[in-house]
């Protein structure tokens, strides 16, 4: 795509948020000339990042490449069950689109938020990006777009931000949730009412706000403490907002 | 701007780290409708948001609204002489947008990276959002933009991460530093030498990247060991990349 030499083949694309208006320029420029789009989904459905990207392009079959994971979500990545599979799962990705690039075709692996934070392509661009030219498009992370539009700013002058994953320890959630100014909780899922708990004893529980979808057409958010039930999606995050320097 | 009602007035529009193709395409609409671009500066110099933007509009001296910090940010945030005078100024500056919109005209506030993420725009948001309709339209971070020039994928798997602001204490820094599996620090500056002491003492100075105007024409990517000076601008940042889980 580039007329610089060498060509560049692999882009790895953030698609930000949700919201087809939150993409970047340049995330647009690549996904209507690459030759190949790329998209990581469940089996038997489309994933989020190519739904965001259908305001721009409709679907095209001889242009895409589906990469379902064999395991879901569900099945928790200590198991020997989960990470076997899927790092043969990569190692197989990663050789279908070394053989689309082989023969010179440029390849735009499309995703959610920002590629290089806790992204799925760090899993391709590790076995790739020493073999072809590639380039990496930032894009607007999730939490951006969750605390856009829970209308709270998330950091104030010196306010120190940590991001947790909902998988850790309730105990570790919990000392880390007092250590911090400003927080966002990412992977809940199951790991919900745990986290709820660890907010609770943390004293932060009245802070927490909860966002799903963040930017999407049927986007939630609420205070932690006013959500009855404890189901959680893919696409939600909880924001604990600082309380800094206000001037 | 939007044919509902009631109209949206007030615009915060994140531009993202500087490289205008990372601009939203959200960003891009609101910046060539408004009536009046507004962004902080230094006294005598164009801010870095609204060079951002040249790229795609003019210098417009009829629509622009250049809101000067009256002091540097060289001055201590904690002395009386900062936060007085500062806090004036957010005041003088908001009522300036209101007397704008009160007279019906659409105000976009350009923002560095993310309007939301330690941005100056915060402050008018906090005086002016719940007088006029607003929109905050999220940005790439300057961290996403420095990590992704890095080539240094930020977190992987159940990585926690850390955004530090180099205006703590030594000690503390150092500890928070041992405490996470990936960091950005910002705010270095002056605080240069005692953030590489911090990093030395938590045994991460070989893993942590120097970043300056990341995404921008002369931008800088060097490891902080091999860094001989310790200037450090603005626009600047440390990464410490996660070592979290391998598929």
């Amino acid at each position: 795509m580039s007329e610089q030499a060498p060509r560049t083949l692999l882009f790895g694309v953030g698609l930000g948020p949700g919201d087809p208006d939150y993409m970047t320029v340049r995330a647009r420029d690549i996904i209507l000339k690459a030759d190949r789009l790329v998209h990581f989904c469940k089996r038997g459905r489309r994933g989020n990042a190519r739904v965001t990207a259908d305001a721009i392009i409709a679907p095209d079959t001889a242009r895409e490449i589906e990469l379902a994971f064999p395991v879901t979500t569900e099945v928790p990545v200590e198991d020997q069950g989960y990470s076997g599979p899927i790092a043969a799962f990569y190692d197989a990705a990663a050789e279908r689109l070394a053989d689309e690039m082989q023969a010179g075709r440029t390849i735009a692996v499309l995703c959610d938020g920002d590629p290089f934070f806790y992204g799925s392509f760090m899993h391709l661009w590790r076995r790739l990006a020493h073999r072809f030219p590639t380039e990496v498009v930032p894009g607007v992370t999730g939490m951006a777009g969750a605390w856009t539009r829970a209308a709270a700013p998330i950091t104030w002058g010196d306010d120190v931000m940590t991001v947790l994953p909902g998988t850790l320890a309730e105990g570790e959630l919990t000392r880390r949730l007092v250590d911090t100014d400003a927080a966002v909780i990412m992977k809940l899922g199951r790991n919900l009412p745990k986290v709820r708990r660890a907010l609770q004893r943390a004293g932060l529980i009245n802070r927490a706000i909860y966002v799903e979808r963040a930017t999407m057409a049927d986007q939630r958010v609420e205070r932690l403490s006013e959500k009855q039930d404890d189901e959680a999606p893919y696409f939600s995050m909880i924001l604990v907002p600082g309380e800094g320097r206000r001037l």
